[in-house]
């Protein structure tokens, strides 16, 4: 199979097959096998640019770790929210200029279309590092491979994603990303913040989707919880806020309703969602998915600078 | 020929002769050809501080980038602007700290003279990244490679220099190197952002200089026009900016006044006096120019730290 | 011997005995004799994480710097000082996600005890950089390597303590550091900044101690001044740091009143508490110290990460 992320801007993880994210997973699955040496043999001098033009300190990290391990360099720019006259200069700018410095991109931006207007203008690969409340395809391919090792398998998974469905742009690329593998899903939120109609729609004939306002009438059927942060920052009204901040709390109690091997992943970072009681179960699984994260990334980097990924 | 740079602090443009720039020019030209390997061996193992005590994204990671090229690595201070009684306690002891950590810095300052003080505090090599209103060399060294590439050569070019003649650093590093080279040039601003008179004095016979307030006198007749940006924080009156502001804007209508090669150049970033129609042209060379400055920073770095440079 | 460093956090001097400070030492004037080449090998592919929540620009850069040096790579986080609700839940979360990217952390945070809850929390070793009044074992370290090297020896010294004793950090890393070297040592401070009562029940019989208000009486009779920054932060009321400031002024007169071998300590940054005409003197050590700081860091970053150093 041809290496189909080559050269290529990772803005939609919808950019990408089954096959595609298949051949991914296996690339990060050699990667773990790799000595050292042949670890840094996969971006010898090469250079990614990450560009953070919103706070997001985990994804960054992650991101340069990976680089890092894999033989390459990192330059950052981390930059507070611009004022909405000057932002469109300054990415067109910004993007152009840090393009002759590095050899690939990582773009993040409270802007929707951010990332995919800075693919359009620059020769060098672009990663969509989260762009407004759209997607973060990275998010998603971690996600999926994270399930993908813990249970073995990604196909007909049922898996419950919780919380703040309408604005988290992370949910947006684990529906698309898993509508790949035959899901089932349920989706929980408060009515305010329901999937939006685009992604039911887009998603009909692709996943059995079903939605749902109480966790427990489906904690005891799923494979995994996804639960996700209520940000304060993408609701309009800071009183719709503090009307659903609290209603979706996982702990042990709700735990002991779901099947033993019941998985519990996050994006991370969370407020309140996820009680630190679960931290200690076997269930809590958001560390490990964090990790696989360094590991998807570097994969995903390497095929993306390496037309011939190593056996 | 003697490396002229090695061990140097680079301070000012004016401490660097013809034959200097010239040595530095070919050793940009030779680091375009190196291989990956070759390239590493020009630093192994040192190490870069970027001091940057006023905000400058680009030229940080231009540096850092040309660092990593060369196969050293980097560390960054990014301050915020200091108090006044604090700030000149606190470069001492923050540059003869860092001295310590580090083989070669670059400082940029809000004070006049705050790289020249600090290179000579400190047995390390300092660049001058940029310091108040007098001068950026490094700024100066790539604006004028770029000239070299893209026209064949330097020698007896007509430029215009465009913009806040009065307060943009850029412009006096600029004008001092290119008087190594026969130039004409056209000095455009507005009466109240003339070129100060230490500079018309300090160039007197080695440069044809003219003074003009209206572009369209001088577009026709010039090989470049270099522009720069009208700094509201560089004008001691917020009423002085608004009157100017928008005085000097390149258009595309304005370009087809000149000749069919004329090169429009800018240290970037732009705010409004370059519009964005003009980015399509074959005239724009700005975005080369900052593609040009990672390489004469990586080969001056590398021909201050080497006293034998690759031949 | 056993390398006591490998795989152990370092939280606090008290956990290091005599003979574990001696090893590091050796390891401390091995690794400047080693050459490029050799370094590199020390820390390959090998990753620092340093989290601060606390600026601290220097600590930060003498660490990254250190671990540049063997052949590591970095990744940073700098963040504000978080409100007292997050902070727990944020601290535990960004450590368990940043370990799993990381091999080792220097953890830098205003709370007493953050870094021996991060060192609980993740399985990699964990470094304090500082965390709150406590303790900064890493500064002690390289404060009696600093004495050993320029004194030649590091027991039965006699050595003043200067300035803030109850808030200041570093003091106790080293008053505990210290007494594992038989020393005598004199207090000196205003009667509202007098050492801690726990450190002097804790050093009875392992440091002679006497406190000071005045600094004339013991300078003629002691080695080495270390003198540390009255921060008004640590100090509860303005008010009483208004009337200390001031009080403990390090300047030549004073020092001509001292041994001609006096050596001048400080953590640095200084404030106003050593006049800049000390600088000049061959009594002023702490840039040297500084030096000496990245060289620590580096020998026991390469104890950590290697069970077998190099001989």
């Amino acid at each position: 199979m041809i290496n189909p992320f080559y050269g290529r801007d990772i803005i939609s993880i919808r950019d990408f097959s089954k096959l595609d994210l298949e051949y991914l997973f296996r690339m990060s699955d050699k990667i773990q096998k790799l000595s050292h040496d042949e670890l840094k043999g996969l971006a010898p001098g090469k250079l990614l640019g990450t560009l953070f033009f919103e706070p997001s300190t985990r994804t960054r990290l992650s991101f340069e770790a990976a680089m890092l391990s894999i033989g390459g360099g990192t330059v950052s720019i981390v930059e507070a929210r611009t004022t909405s006259i000057e932002k469109g200069e300054n990415l067109n700018d910004t993007v152009k200029t840090v393009e002759s410095y590095v050899d690939i991109m990582v773009l993040r931006h409270h802007m929707e279309g951010a990332a995919r207007f800075a693919a359009q203008i620059t020769q060098k690969p672009v990663i969509n590092g989260g762009s407004g409340i759209e997607e973060h395809p990275t998010q998603a391919m971690l996600d999926i491979y994270t399930l993908l090792k813990l249970r073995g398998r990604i196909t007909n998974l049922k898996i419950a994603v919780i919380g703040d469905l309408k604005y988290g742009r992370t949910v947006y690329s684990l529906l698309y990303g898993l509508a790949n593998f035959n899901p089932q899903i349920f989706l929980v939120s408060p009515p305010d913040l329901m999937v939006r109609d685009e992604a039911l729609i887009d998603l009909e004939g692709k996943a059995k989707l079903s939605q749902h306002e109480n966790i427990e009438e489906i904690i005891h059927d799923v494979d995994a919880i996804y639960v996700t942060r209520i940000q304060k920052e993408r609701l309009p009204d800071p009183l719709e806020y503090e009307k659903v901040k609290g209603s979706y709390v996982i702990d042990n109690k709700l735990l002991s309703k779901g099947r033993e091997d019941l998985m519990v992943l996050h994006p991370l970072p969370r407020a309140t969602e996820i009680k630190s009681e679960v931290d200690k179960t076997p269930n809590a699984k958001y560390f490990i998915q964090a990790q696989y994260g360094k590991i998807v990334r570097a994969a995903l980097i390497s095929l993306m600078l390496n037309e011939q990924p190593p056996n």
